[in-house]
């Protein structure tokens, strides 16, 4: 009795996952974190509207989701001034890169982005076979030019630019993306993630006729909508590109209740502005805390700043392991030299002040460790 | 500009969807369905425990769900007498379906199955390029026999199987599904899919070492639990299997209110044995009016009852939409001799009383128009 036969390209696939969880770690430390700040999720979380209407939603729990996501695509649609036909809804960002590898990239096909960017990207990348060609950031920012650069060179099926970028927090003006738009080799499309974008600054959001079919932008509900447990994930894009989504997507993914959710937190623009206030100002609060340790935060068009440590990556890890051994959740970029900061998510008051309590005994041990 | 270049595999796939929702039709016919029956949903809808455990896990979306669904795979564990190493969580039996495809089938492989089964299981083996095989169901069952046969003939990556079957609520008892593990050809895996098994007779599941490299088995919250809109699947099988799907699934996929939901009905069993008790009732009542319109009911292990209208598929098709016209929501199987049926849906009391209110007129304009 053998085991199933896989698929060659299933045989080379290591054994990795791109994240492990906050959850995993509380396991193997035997209790809970006291301030979850790691994940870049908004613990100010979703508009009471939407909690009401997922609640409500859980009785109805017992028919399928609508396949075709029809009232929140019309409402995204009317939001972004669109068509219905140039939004496709998923269980997340995540899954709707993997369903776009996966239209687009066939064992060795070339892929273009950045050294330390988003490792889920790369994940799905790799799990299809395709090969990945890496930028180096410059100056903490995602590097357009050298990503169109190389891309002339490797004609890749995809660019991926995150816009602002996760894990520095940096955002490039709306132009510097129109500009990549406009240089994107034939051939080519360019993956523009956006989950950040509604807590950029003004113009970070560049204004990309829909029917382009050079880009295809991500949009979540899971960072400024404080949604992340629903995931609820959308792309915008040219028709016949999103269309081609229901060639192999998921048809009943969404969970219902999600559905409900995302629709009820869309219509709430009051909660809306609100949050990007209190995340504005969670912002400064990391910027204090950082400045009141020495350290300096790097600028956040998002809802997490990186805090320079002002060493070296493994400085970096020691202050996050001090850090995790006292109970607060951050990560950390993955490559040098984004990896001398850590990563915190904005989030509420008491949360900030457990981890501006730790930080200054993590800096002294992790200082005492070097 | 072009657009992106798609794989040579998506190229040659079409734009077909496995299911058209009934919110699709719904939107069609300008009015909503006054019962729904079509989509084996359960209208009995779930425990109030899982749904108290959704309403409050609303509040806590704005963390992303344990990845490893650590709390659910223990619980699903002992409920199985199994490890959770034996258990792979995803977003419905669909997305898990999708990722043993993935798993396995390359371009080219070949997969068996039965004419008229399962439709999104046969969508995920063409949307990775396998080649289906297909074998004729046997007196409205799925023929373990010639599945068998075929196999040894064809030497597949998968066989697909259902027990309980659908759409014709049919089941084996489990020996013959033994028998069938018994004979599966080396290197390849039979799917044993038992979306439906905790409402067929006692005897219906076969025990399975859940160690068997043979066979993977899938499981939902859909049917008898009453969740299908809250997608949670799972699937039991041998441990390197189940490690194998952490290569390419989407880990942060599930619904932190979905896991929270699917934990607390598992723990209802008082809930689950009412239901199933609801269900065989519903069963009956659905049988009670096939006989006063003159018609059979199909015996059914399942919570929905596949009704001969006694005719062709044109004759059963014309029932359907007639049907649909008047507000019943039902489903038919898609090819002969199985398409003499119409396939409905156990559901609640008020439900059934107005298909049977429906069935008569139905009937009557279906045979004016034969």
């Amino acid at each position: 009795m053998t085991g199933p036969r896989y698929t060659p390209l299933i045989e080379t696939l290591p054994s990795t996952v791109p994240f492990v969880g906050p959850e995993t770690q509380e396991r193997r430390m035997g209790h809970p974190f006291r301030a979850r700040l790691g994940a870049n999720e908004n613990g100010f979380g979703p508009s009471p509207r939407a909690i009401a209407a997922m609640a409500a939603a859980a009785g109805d729990v017992w028919m399928y989701g609508d396949p075709e996501n029809y009232d929140l695509k019309q409402a995204l649609a009317a939001h972004h001034g669109c068509a219905p036909e140039n939004i496709v809804v998923g269980e997340g960002i995540d899954a709707l890169l993997g369903y776009l590898v996966r239209l687009t990239v066939a064992e060795g096909d070339a892929v273009v982005t950045s050294l330390g960017a988003y490792p889920t990207f790369n994940f799905h990348v790799a799990g299809y076979g395709g090969t990945l060609h890496r930028v180096p950031y410059r100056g903490d920012h995602e590097d357009p030019e050298a990503l169109i650069a190389l891309a002339r060179e490797v004609r890749p099926k995809l660019i991926y630019v995150a816009n602002p970028d996760n894990p520095m927090g940096s955002a490039h003006p709306g132009e510097v993306i129109l500009r990549m738009v406009e240089q994107v080799p034939e051939g080519t499309l360019l993956v523009l993630d956006e989950a950040y974008v509604e807590l950029a600054p003004e113009g970070t959001a560049p204004a990309i006729p829909p029917e382009d079919p050079r880009v295809i932008r991500f949009r979540t509900f899971s960072k400024a909508h404080g949604m992340a447990g629903a995931r609820v994930g959308y792309a915008i894009g040219a028709r016949p590109l999103i269309q081609a989504f229901d060639k192999i997507r998921n048809h009943f993914g969404m969970s219902r209740i999600s559905q409900a959710g995302a629709l009820a937190a869309l219509r709430d623009a009051t909660w809306q502005a609100y949050m990007h206030r209190l995340i504005a100002a969670a912002r400064d609060r990391i910027g204090v805390i950082a400045a009141e340790n020495g350290l300096s935060a790097l600028p956040s068009a998002t809802n997490f700043v990186a805090i320079d440590c002002g060493r070296d990556g493994a400085f970096a890890r020691a202050v996050l392991e001090e850090l995790t051994g006292d109970g607060i959740f951050v990560r950390m970029p993955g490559v040098a030299p984004l990896d001398r900061c850590i990563r915190v998510s904005c989030g509420p008051e008491a949360d900030l002040d457990r981890f501006a309590a730790a930080l200054p005994g993590a800096l002294d041990r992790a200082r005492a460790r070097a």
